[in-house]
């Protein structure tokens, strides 16, 4: 069963889901607000781009073209409904396959990369018997490794990698990073409300960076109990 | 020439400065509030001690044994000043040397260690002409390796150490770190106002511990201005 839901502001900009399938999640408009976009980008390629929320995002924030590669059928044929619905084919390419060795199909560069991949290790928690929303969930097709080093292969020099992951997993992230050529530069850490500790973690790197480390102000999600703040809001909605 | 500040609510504690000298600073209460000490804290040692604010406001935190290391003997005799000022030479002991190397003089191993480090590396700013200033924000006589071999050969097994740095350095200590068998275990990022970004981090790590990262809520150092947050001023006064 699909549900349409209303999933930003101006213009409206309308994305499936499927219960049986992982729904995309806040986490993901946190990325797609974080990573920087300017001028000078031309494209972007989003990895485990699940029914491509971070597509439908990022194409009201730059004029450029976007690719999202899926491994998963079902949710590959959400992403492409959600783009004829929205009239976006021009825009967004979706690949329907796994993300190790994307680089050498697509055979070119990108100004900036996006993940919003699978946080948790195979053995980590119990695997959701659904295996459907097991591969978003955890590293079944592809591990952090994988995907930082396919990630670094997809970009050009000074291309950027951006990342929402948990904090428990950030100094490996960081590692594998420079493992692969690329420089951390903007952290932000997100916390669900004041006094709580952080849940997950915003991370930007540059290839071929020079080592230049900037932390952001933190993020608060909730306020009030469970209303989300002004700022969630605001990102959600995606208001300038 | 010395002053005396008022540095702690309760019991008050005198400490000894000179202006000549470099001055105690808010960071090293954010340590010193900031380090784990618990029940089974039986001693610390406190490295970069200079006029020994660390181990005074440590005083007030457990009832063990203190160790400083400084190396300037103008800081390293207004330290003592201050010790006996208040009364704690049975409990606070400094060593006027280079902490290169102590460990094997003290010959004992610590649950606990803290630094507040120099915090920049030589050549990387212009070098404050007073020699004596410049030791403590330059990296002239330890370096990071340095600090944290030196902290990691003073701790027994899941001693913790304890640092206040600049988040430029993050992951070059959390590097060092792991190489002298450290694991980072808790983060927490100061931020001197709501909105801005962050410019000092507090780092915890354990000796031979388990992979395992915490990272506690943002502390805010500024609010309507330039007057401090209600929770610097708690650390600062020692109000629990």
């Amino acid at each position: 069963m699909k549900k349409v839901n209303e999933l930003l502001g101006r213009p409206l900009i309308k994305i499936y889901q499927d219960p049986e399938l992982f729904s995309f999640s806040l986490d993901s408009m946190l990325l797609a607000d974080f990573a920087f976009v300017g001028r000078r980008t031309k494209n972007v390629c989003d990895l485990c781009t699940g029914n491509a929320p971070i597509p439908l995002y990022l194409s009201l924030r730059f004029d450029g073209k976007i690719y999202g590669v899926e491994v998963l059928r079902k949710s590959y044929d959400l992403a492409i409904e959600s783009i004829k619905e929205n009239h976006l084919e021009d825009r967004i390419t979706i690949l329907n396959r796994n993300l190790i060795g994307v680089s050498k199909e697509l055979k070119m560069k990108f100004d900036l990369v996006t993940v919003n991949p699978p946080y948790f290790k195979v053995g980590d928690n119990i695997i959701n018997p659904n295996d459907l929303k097991a591969v978003a969930r955890h590293e079944i097709l592809a591990t952090l490794d994988d995907i930082i080093k396919e990630a670094s292969a997809l970009l050009q020099p000074k291309g950027r990698v951006a990342l929402v992951h948990r904090p428990d997993r950030l100094f490996e992230i960081v590692e594998t990073m420079k493992k692969y050529h690329i420089e951390p530069k903007r952290l932000r850490f997100i916390y669900p409300r004041v006094g709580e500790e952080c849940n997950n973690i915003l991370i930007e790197g540059v290839k071929d960076g020079k080592s230049e480390l900037r932390i952001l102000p933190p993020l608060y999600i909730y306020e009030d109990g469970n209303n989300w703040t002004k700022e969630v809001l605001k990102i959600y909605n995606f208001e300038e």
